[in-house]
This record gives C-alpha cells, sequence and structure tokens, in this order.
C-alpha cells in the first residue's frame, strides 16, 4: 500500500489540498495520503526545503513525497521528479528538494532526477497556477498506481539548489543562525551535533543572552528558564521551559547564535 | 475502495471531524477520508457552497460529499440527500448544495434529491447540536457501506437553494463581486472566462485601481504587481504577484470589480 | 482494518504529526490514521484529557488513540498504555487519560495498565524532545500489527491522574465552571444533565448575565441571543445564536457558571 505525502503552503481553509487527494485517489484508489504540512509560509521555499528534510526518511521505503511551494507556477520552471534512494520526490524545480538531495548525496545513495514532461500522466486541461493539482497530484498517483519513474520524464543532471545557510567556524567556536521557529516558539538553528564534536564545555550566546551548557529535556530545568538542547533532530536548538523562545527573546529566523567550546 | 469527503465549519481544535471520521469507520471500516476544509467560516452557508463546487468534481466517481454548515442544527430544517450524477452529497437543506446542483443541471446529470429520514441508518441517540456525528456521518458511512441511496430517504424536489450573485452587463463589459478570497489573499469574483468570450483588451477596475490586460502567470510581472486572472477554476482572480491582494486593496467578499471590454 | 488516532499539542506547520504518520505505516501500512486535534494548546493536558474523552469512544472498538501532550518528555515520566474496554490509549503517564479512565471505572470496563518498558517496539534511537515519533506512534503501530498489549510493557496499577474540577452543591442549585471553550466560542461546562434530575426551572447566571431556562436548539432564539443548553455531549453549555459567546461575554476556563433550580 503506497504513501502519498502532501506539503504545501496552501492552507487549510480553502480545499486545495482536498482536490489533490480527490485527483490522486481517482488514478490509485488505495493509496494512504498523508499530509505533512499545508502551512508553509505562502513562497517560502527554504522553509519547505526544511520541513520536507525532518521528515521524509520517516516514511516507509517507496513513499512519493509531493511538495507544492511554488511561486513560479506557470513560468518556465520545470516540473520535476527524484529519486533518491528508496523514497521519491515530486515537485516544482525551485530548491525545495536541495536539502533532501545533499542528504541522499551524503549518504551515497542512488539518485536519478527527471524533468515532468509526459503529460499524458497529468490532467488533460492543465491551469496556470495549479499544477498541485494538474500535473504533481496526477504524477504521483500514476507512480503509485504502477507506472515506471523513468516513463514520467526526461534525464536531467540539474536540479535547482537554493542556498543553505552554514555556520561558520570562529576562533572559539562556532557562528550559526536560526533558521526555523516551530509552532512552540523553538528556534532551531544550523548548527548540528556534530559540530560540538570533542566539546567539554559550550556557551550559547543569543540576542545578549548566554547560555552554559546543553539540557538533555526541559524537565531539567524550571518553567520559564531560556536553555539550549538539541532537538528530535541533532541540531541545536533554543528553548523557554514550557514556554516560548521566539517571544521571549524576540528572535525571529535569521537571528545569530554563537557557541564558544571548551575542548 | 468509496471516498468519504468532508467539509464543515467545525475549526481542527476540538476534533468534531475526528468524532465524524470514527462514526464512518465504525460502519465501514476501508473507507476512504479525506477533509476538505473544516475552516469555513462559523456558519457561511454561501462559502461552504463555494468551497464544494470548486472540490466536489475532482474526486473519483462515487464519492459522497459529506458538508456541515448548518446554523439550522436542531431545528425543522430537513437533511437531505443529493445524487448528482455519480457523485452523492449529504448535509443540511440550507442551500450549502446550490452550486453543485446548478452545475449538474447545466450538465443535463441525473439528479435525485431525498429527505433523510430513515432513522436506522443514524446513531441512536441524536443531539440537536451535532447533526454532523450523528445523523450526517452515518448516513454516509451505511451508503458508502452497500445501502441504496433511495434507502436512505424519502424522494423530495424542492431543495433550498440560496441566492448566488451573479454579473450584471453594463455598456461596456461586466460588474461583478469578489465572492472569497483565498489563503494567499488573492480575491475571487463571479466573473468566468465565458464572460470575456470575444473580448480584444480588457481593463479591470477594483477600489480605485486599474488593472489593463490579464496575465496568465504570477511569474510575469514583477513582486508586488497588481495582476488580472483566470483562476484554476476559470473565474477572473485580482492577485499580487508574491503579495497579497486582499490586504493591498484592503478588499473582501462583496467588493465590486468592474470589467471593461474592447471588441 | 484498525484505526490509530493521534491528539496532539503539535499544532500543524512543522510537519510532526506527519512524521508520526511516517514511522506508522512504516509497521503497519493498512492502519487507518485519523487525528483528533493537533491544536490543544501547548502543554495543556487537562485540555488534551477533555478531548479525548469527548471522542474516544465514538471510534471502533479496537482504536488506538494516540495522545502527545507530553511537557515531561525526556524526564522520568513513563511511557504508559491503557486498554479500557475495546480501547487502546498510548501516551505520557501525566494525567492525560484520567477523564477516560473514570468513565470505564464507571462503566465498569475492564481496565489494564502497563509501562511501555519494551523499547524492541520503540525506533532504535530515542530522542529526549519527540517521544510521540520515537516511542509512542511506533508502540501503537506494532499493537496495530498483531503484537499483544500485554507484550509492550509491565502492568502498573497507578496511572497518574489530574485533579478534574467537579461543580458543587449550593442551596439552590450548583455551582460549576467552564473547562473548554470552542472553536465557534461556545462555554462548556462541568455541569451535566444528570445534575439537573428532576428540575422544573432553571436560570443560569454567568458574569452578571442570566439565562432563564434551556433551549433545545438554536434555531428557538433570534441571532444573537444568549442561551443556555445541553451540548452535544450532554454537558450545559453557554452559546450565542449564530455568535460567539466567549466574546460576547468575555469568558474563558474557570468562569464561575451558577445554576438556581425549582424542583
Amino acid at each position: 500500500m503506497t504513501v502519498i505525502t502532501l506539503l504545501t503552503d496552501f492552507g487549510l481553509q480553502d480545499g486545495y489540498p482536498g482536490i489533490m487527494k480527490g485527483v490522486i485517489w481517482k488514478v490509485a484508489p488505495a493509496v494512504q495520503i498523508a499530509d505533512i504540512s499545508h502551512s508553509i509560509r505562502p513562497q517560502n521555499i527554504f522553509q519547505g526545503a526544511l520541513a520536507l528534510a525532518r521528515t521524509a526518511f520517516y516514511f516507509p521505503a517507496g513513499t512519493i513525497h509531493v511538495v507544492v511551494v511554488d511561486p513560479g507556477v506557470g513560468t518556465k520552471r520545470r516540473p520535476i521528479g527524484l529519486r533518491l534512494g528508496e523514497y521519491y520526490f515530486i515537485g516544482p524545480d525551485n530548491g525545495v528538494f536541495t536539502l533532501v538531495l545533499e542528504r541522499a548525496e551524503a549518504q551515497e545513495a542512488d539518485i536519478k532526477a527527471i524533468h515532468l514532461d509526459q503529460s499524458q500522466y497529468w490532467l488533460p486541461e492543465v491551469s496556470h497556477s495549479f499544477h498541485g493539482r494538474d500535473i504533481f497530484a496526477p504524477v504521483a498517483a500514476h507512480l503509485a498506481a504502477g507506472i515506471l519513474f523513468d516513463a514520467l520524464g526526461t534525464p536531467i543532471s540539474d536540479p535547482v539548489r537554493i542556498e543553505i545557510p552554514k555556520p561558520v567556524r570562529t576562533t572559539q567556536g562556532w557562528q550559526g543562525q536560526v533558521i526555523h521557529v516551530d509552532y512552540f516558539g523553538n528556534l532551531s538553528t544550523n548548527l548540528h551535533a556534530s559540530h560540538l564534536e570533542g566539546a567539554k564545555q559550550v556557551t550559547i550566546r543569543i540576542k545578549g543572552n548566554e547560555i552554559v551548557g546543553l539540557v538533555t529535556s526541559f524537565g531539567e530545568r524550571p518553567s520559564g528558564t531560556l536553555v539550549a538542547l538539541l532537538d528530535s533532530s541533532s541540531f541545536f536548538a533554543i528553548s523557554v521551559v514550557n514556554g516560548n523562545a521566539a517571544q521571549y527573546l524576540q528572535a525571529t529566523v535569521g537571528e545569530t547564535i554563537e557557541v564558544f567550546i571548551n575542548y
């Protein structure tokens, strides 16, 4: 039973993700469909790329991830498909797959990219503003229904990538930045557990606040305390115990974070 | 594998749509269920009718659409079922099905309406405020499970309709109105591509702004530009490229839009 | 076809509930998954307990309810499983199951509680902040896939309970409180139909407003009227017809409600 996931910036009020499910089940009636998120900020490709990378590989092998954060819909940007190891990705060629591609490369997974140019697998009429419905959903459904990946398009070697902000080495440690603020107000950063290797003690500075050491869970500190910890993806995060760090610090995506390390 | 969809004004916090899924799966365990929207503005029958008309016919033939925007719940308003061609609709008789009925009539589809009065297909206890759970979900589930549509109620010929605002012919074109503001702030209108037939050039006026010509996609204009285009349902829409037209124009549902046509 | 439900305070933007679905379908590909709510206010165990009690027993026998409102994640609070009659519950041992436990006890259902300590049914790596993904989802999936409930952990007799505010008898009736404000702004209270037994006439006082008698449906009063009625779970609720009682009264959870009864 194949799984298709949907990750979009469509919001939940207008029924756009529902339409995509209808289109999918028309072609592949037994497919399981999971919503990842429809609340990516409109046109925010980077946020979509992050949400996808955090979730994609927890799904069963063979899962087809459909991503529609698509400011270029109706222009010449290509619709593409990717096979990264045992996972499939369908969506616009605008960089939203950058992080899953990087991960697949790092793991030396089998990678194949195609330009989705076989319109017999699309809806008969294609609008200029809703390729999620007209191209991406039906292509994913045909793939789930047994059409070979290679039959859906023409091989390409240059899927678009966006620049992902990387942490910078400093004399005393690393300088990174906040790359995501989650629903709880936790600040995720681009500093990973691996940046700490060999550290005896770390001190974190963000917006004039200094945090000494990491906690392993929120329960170690009283409510309201500003803490640093490794989040569930092993990235550094700044949180307030039972509170909202984004509000507390008045910080958002792009904020600088400095880590001072004693080895 | 039958599909049931849910379209309500219940919101997502309280678990009401989830309860309906439980009730459905109790009767019809293999049914696929899709949420269309649970964010219809409370009691806004017209918005529900629009969302339904935009989505219903993208689903597989045989799909059962359950709609619960139901300010009259617990009064004498009838629970009804409709068969429009190959699609089923279950919900309150308050006009929320007006647009799908009009479409079925225009297409000369087979139409059948019934008053859902066979309480053996309801939950044993029926509350005064949650017929989505007590009547509509179980009726839809029994239909999915194989009970004949005709067995669910008594034929009627007069399902309630609401008045749908129609565009008005003017000396130079059409005057229509904004009928929906979507999540992106796009303004959908009641002017359809068919109103433009034979037009060489169109000029659109809304709240003192004049837009010359239609674009076919957002990518044709720079970010921040106010544009007019045909949306994915072939209705006129007013948008701001990578922006929010509703905020930009301070416009909402009901706003007048004028189209001047050169033939 | 087993049903698993998800009830969390994760919000919908970040994809956390989607990850849990991926983890579940990896183990149990045919399971039906329903979202109850992911909009429980962060760390609000009482609101989670209420939402669960209102919804859980409308699902098919055998349903597995996974609840993740979990401020103590990563501390020593136990992960637990409950079998209450024909329903299963999986989540943190923090009282979120108090109301379903009370109900099962009142109905003299078969009750079994276990400490989920069999890590072979978890993900291989367990984070300190996302047990929904690492423990609860995989345990529920293994249960759905046929592992015996008893094999998932060690029996316990003392699941944590939270204090549920109970109405107080007064000389003239009852004093209760608002325990939930729903999406429509209806105020649910802890006063139940059973508190009214034998009443000829009731008068309700809340924030200086007096409401004489109950209505059975909203349609009995004009729009804008403040009314009291029994909600779809047979609890007293305060509503404004086609309006928002919480806004109208500036009232929220905890507000006192007095009921004066004439027998």
